[in-house]
């Protein structure tokens, strides 16, 4: 079958060229209503995702992968019908796949975001017709499900049908980004259609010039019952005081980032960070990637052909181009020239709304709604600038990271996780082709810092710094299993054990001072938090740095975020933030310290409790620290040691274990080893209390201790 | 300070040599009794202790060890005045220790039982007046809490008073090991002593007869609440039948075995067993360790000097001595000559009883009653035989073992386990110093089989082998924590968990046939031996030979015993029983046997119930067993799965998990994955359900998981 005679059957192109709706209001209460509106933006999304591919000029074009490391499109045809199945399935919505072969073929290929972890098997592809035929019979499910299945308004994100508004919302990422491999394909294997035209306008390019944008804040994120659709990376919040900037009034034109190649910029490894230069090296990279040196000059690659230079239109490149053109542009006019964030983004954003009614949209190049490519710089003004919104996506200086409140949506668990790795870059603003979820202020995409999309940039003047928020995930298996153990949830009913330890230590202080605390062995730090909460210092120290890392960024963000094992190689993601532990109050008075309690530095002293919890057992010297602790503590004051007693050689070394053997022919047990370490400096008070603790190691293993807890009181 | 001067001192001599009285009646009903009866039995123990060190000639004597490997005689002065203290603090009749640096130094050096675990520690000993002066307080002490402390009657093994009788008849044991060191020790620091002479009697040895024994049972062991002070291996019950067999009517005396020495016996390995000529080669022996050779032929060594060789005494050798002996005696008189074993013996002690009246005692060169030396082995008629007790300790063929319901007593739980090592024989009778308990009827005192006492040996004529009894204690930390975790304690409240699964899955089988069960991956057992209480037969089946021999052991002796971990080295010893456990019925329908249930032999098969136990997650190919299996099972037949799904790559490739990863870009569980390889020959019944299982590491320390049982139907 060929692949043109294929793509241009009946009803489909018709819809091609009209308008694409918009993303739609899920509070919507009338269910017919619902149903109608889904079905349009159902249809109207399926049928444009087809009519791209009639932009193909040939069998190869669908088999032939227009750049490494990427599936060819047939499989980008498939994937996005196999997408709708796998979510139908894990809402129940069905119970049966389609075609189990074709649905194992197109369920994972090249992430649709972008990140490139394409193994490297071969595939044995369907054919086209093949593909076309499956499509069909996704088509006919979905809308059989749209008109007959169950409703239940509104549609949320534990409503089954949320799974429909995300097969939609996924094609049109796919309708994206399958509209850049077109792009990077073979000019032989395109050819021009009548609902892909692009913008015909051009001129030489507009001075760029800056607007002054006056400091103000950001509140961005958005609620689970939010009335429009969105991925999980645009739930929680985040609120930011952004100083005054400059910014420039348009995207970067062709013409503007002329000077910079011209310059030599592409040979200048000084421009590029270390990233950067590698991909520059590998790429051989020595202008924009859609640029073509011809005889008559410099052209352009669009979707489907090649256009002399249109100087006007906004430069395309990627995150490492923009970032070096900035540097030379700061290099030679002695200002702070760089990327926006983005939170200044969203500072331009609401710039550029000023004074337009709610409700009232600035137009632009964008939603499809009047080229296939860019367009002029200075064409859609919105406010004092240009294209804040639409033409071409916008390179920020930030990658992306979690919201406060950040939480995975249960089908579709990994489709940010795995970027919060600091290596993938918000872009904003959306291009000429963003459409649905992607055309929304709240959208938030990200990609790696080489790749391209119809994407190109704005510069800012600022004296402040790009800071890069957190966006780590703890997935050691030891360190997430503390941060879970401190901060996370109860299992078998068992008490927090660090709350409980520090709530036994405070009612041991009875009357006495409450001014310093000493957490020893801190780990995450929930201890150190807890004591904070009657003491008027708490410092907390452990020899790892890696758990130092933890108490500090909480103290710094309030929150620590890891993955928890649960199967195998399945995780789940969590976010503890000391608010919701009642802990927020306490970060003032708390400061860790790497450290060794064995030989601990003179400036830990004047205490009026230690704490030692589950430490002795991992010290290399438990007699020294025994032996020398009363120098650090007040007359009076009190040492809380808690352990189970596990002494293993690989913490400690047999010689220097202070019980669990036989002395003298008798029993020497740890409480034995306590009492003659610390008998001539303390003075125990009470009987030894049992404080269970259990560390969480998959959904179904756990270890259950119980930790030994005697109080000791400085002579 | 001059030893001798100080050893001969006032009323300890008088004592000396009054007749020691015997182990006192601990249901003793009247206190004032009980304390006269205990304050007598005290002061002559401490008082003949310390006449014995008068026979040393020399200070040198008593800093100079007698042998390698075993301290000076200055330390046994010393210890048996630590062990009361020692065991007075663990029973708490006393709070503080009377010496904490001679306590120290007296504690521990060879076991006072023998075996050789002196370390290297260069010691500087306190003066012999240091330990005198030491002991005087000890004396002391003691005697005042006779007097005076709180009395309960009776004195049982958890009355604190226990301390006491265990003291005074740990120091009565080391009275006959220090008059072994003392004759092991230069003639020159040696002396005679009027309360230690020799016996005179000695002459031409009588020929040595056989004596029939007919076969009989003999009912061994005591129970806890015995009148009579016992050491823990005497506890428990052993009952046996033994076949007839003869014996030699008198011990074998030094003439006897002199045609052995001078038949070469010495000298061919062929008498010997392996571990019998790696002690000969060692020491070099080519006759028994206490004959001299002079110029006027054989002498003896005695304690406090040498005498010409007194033929007709009982030759005092080792166990290898006198096993080869036997196997000599075997080669050239064409009978099966061998020790006894401690069955047979108790035969020979009862028929040597036999028209004895209760409470009449033969007599017998025992108990000091005598001599301090061996006499003739024709002086002591005890029925038709000489010295069953008394005169000389006879080796048995019998490595100590615990009797049924052993346990250990909590103020000294190493007195006898060490010694549980298959190395340690039995030696029965007592000689012409035991006394106390040693000279009582369910004594059982064992000693590594090169090490001389007083001991000689009996032999007998039997067709019978002489079987080692199962003295085997697990130690591996695996195999401990799943004997524990089979047939243990319970933690955590949660239920056994091999009785819960197996319960669940006999439920499951409704009206089904329950002929035949396959209980694969079953470890220590508890499982097939739950389930044969309602199927006809039970295999169990697992990978490990050590996991197999644990339920063979319980099939063919009842019981399991292993020491579990408690804190660092320091450990706890069980025995666990399948009539504790009311299995006791099921053994005769539950077959172990070793194998691989991804390669299951073929008669593995014809099974209405398979249960598959925390196994999946463990074997190499999890898809290879769960696709086969059902050639396994009968149409209607049931598989039971249960997991934690704790898949580890080493135990199983990541490549073979059945579930626990992303697969076609979702998450696929190992639920799902029992779905895709059962799915074709089973129907699941029921939802799954979680069964909780404990673990237990160390005291303070356990796994706590929950593994997901599911059931499947063959169709």
């Amino acid at each position: 079958m060929n692949a043109s005679t294929l793509a241009e059957p009946g009803h489909r192109t018709d819809n091609a060229t009209t308008p694409l709706p918009r993303t739609p209001d899920l509070h919507e209460t009338d269910p017919a209503r619902m149903r109608r509106a889904l079905r349009e933006y159902f249809t109207s999304t399926f049928d444009r995702y087809e009519s791209l591919f009639q932009t193909l000029a040939a069998d190869a074009a669908w088999y032939e992968p227009p750049i490494t490391l990427r599936h060819p499109l047939i499989f980008y045809y498939g994937h996005t019908a196999t997408f709708f199945v796998n979510k139908l399935l894990l809402t129940r919505m069905i119970e049966e796949r389609i075609d189990p072969h074709l649905e194992s073929v197109f369920a994972v290929g090249v992430d649709e975001m972008g990140w490139d972890d394409l193994n490297d098997a071969h595939y044995d592809w369907p054919s086209i017709a093949e593909v076309q035929a499956y499509r069909d019979k996704v088509r006919a499910l979905v809308l059989r499900l749209i008109d007959e299945a169950p409703l239940t308004l509104p549609i949320g994100w534990d409503n089954p049908w949320w799974a429909i508004v995300m097969g939609i919302e996924h094609e049109r990422i796919h309708l994206e980004t399958s509209s850049v491999l077109i792009r990077q394909h073979k000019l032989a294997y395109v050819k021009p259609h009548p609902a892909w035209q692009p913008c015909t306008h051009s001129g030489e390019a507009p001075e760029n010039t800056l607007v002054k944008v006056p400091a103000g804040s950001v509140a961005l994120g958005r609620e689970i019952g939010s009335a429009i659709y969105g991925w999980d990376n645009e739930y929680g919040r985040h609120e930011a005081e952004v100083p005054a900037f400059e910014a420039s009034r348009q995207l970067v034109s062709n013409r503007e980032f002329l000077a910079f190649v011209e310059a030599g910029g592409y040979a200048q490894s000084g421009y590029w960070e270390e990233e950067g230069n590698g991909w520059r090296e590998f790429a051989k990279a020595e202008h924009p990637t859609f640029w073509r040196r011809s005889a008559e000059g410099w052209q352009l690659r669009l979707m489907t052909g090649e256009v002399a230079m249109p100087w006007d239109w906004p430069v395309e490149v990627n995150y490492h181009e923009a970032r070096a053109f900035c540097r030379w542009k700061s290099a030679h006019g002695g200002q702070p020239v760089r990327l926006p964030t983005e939170d200044e983004w969203y500072r331009l954003y609401a710039e550029s709304r000023r004074g337009v009614a709610d409700g009232e949209t600035p137009d632009a190049n964008l939603n499809l709604a009047h080229w296939a490519s860019s367009c002029p710089v200075n064409r859609y003004p919105q406010g004092e600038f240009f294209d804040v919104t639409g033409n071409a996506w916008q390179w920020t200086e930030t990658p992306i990271y979690p919201f406060e409140g950040f939480q995975v949506h249960p089908i579709y668990d990994d489709f940010t996780t795995p970027t919060f790795d600091g290596r993938h870059n918000l872009i904003k603003g959306g291009s000429w082709i963003a459409c649905g979820n992607e055309a929304v202020r709240a959208s938030r995409y990200a990609f790696r810092r080489h790749f391209f999309q119809h994407a190109g940039f704005r510069y800012v003047i600022s004296h402040a710094p790009a800071e890069a928020p957190a966006a780590y995930y703890e997935t050691d298996k030891l360190m997430s299993e503390y941060a879970e153990f401190h901060y996370g949830d109860r299992y078998f009913d068992v008490p927090n054990f660090s709350q409980a330890l520090a709530r036994h230590a405070i009612a041991a202080m009875d009357g006495r001072p409450r001014r310093r605390a000493l957490d020893l062995g801190c780990a995450s730090g929930r201890a150190s938090f807890e004591l904070a909460q009657a003491f008027e210092h708490v410092t907390g120290v452990d020899f790892s740095a890696r758990f130092i890392n933890q108490g500090v960024q909480l103290v710094q963000t309030g929150q620590l975020r890891y993955t928890l094992a649960d199967e195998g190689e399945l995780v789940s993601y969590k976010a503890r933030r000391l608010a919701d532990l009642g802990l927020q109050d306490t970060v003032g008075r708390v400061d860790f310290y790497q450290g060794d309690a064995c030989n601990l530095k003179p400036q830990f002293t004047d205490y009026d409790l230690v704490l030692a919890a589950n430490l002795i057992d991992r010290l290399y010297d438990p007699a020294r620290f025994l032996d020398l602790i009363h120098e650090r503590i007040v007359s009076g004051g009190l040492l809380v040691i808690a352990s189970p007693y596990t002494w293993l050689e690989e913490h400690t070394p047999r010689q220097a274990w202070i019980g669990g053997f036989k002395k003298d022919a008798e029993n020497h047990t740890t409480l034995d080893g306590l009492h003659e370490h610390l008998d001539a400096h303390f003075r125990r008070i009470g009987d030894p209390v049992n404080v269970p603790f259990v560390i969480r190691e998959t959904r179904r293993k756990f270890q259950h201790t119980l930790s030994e807890m005697t109080i000791w009181e400085r002579r």
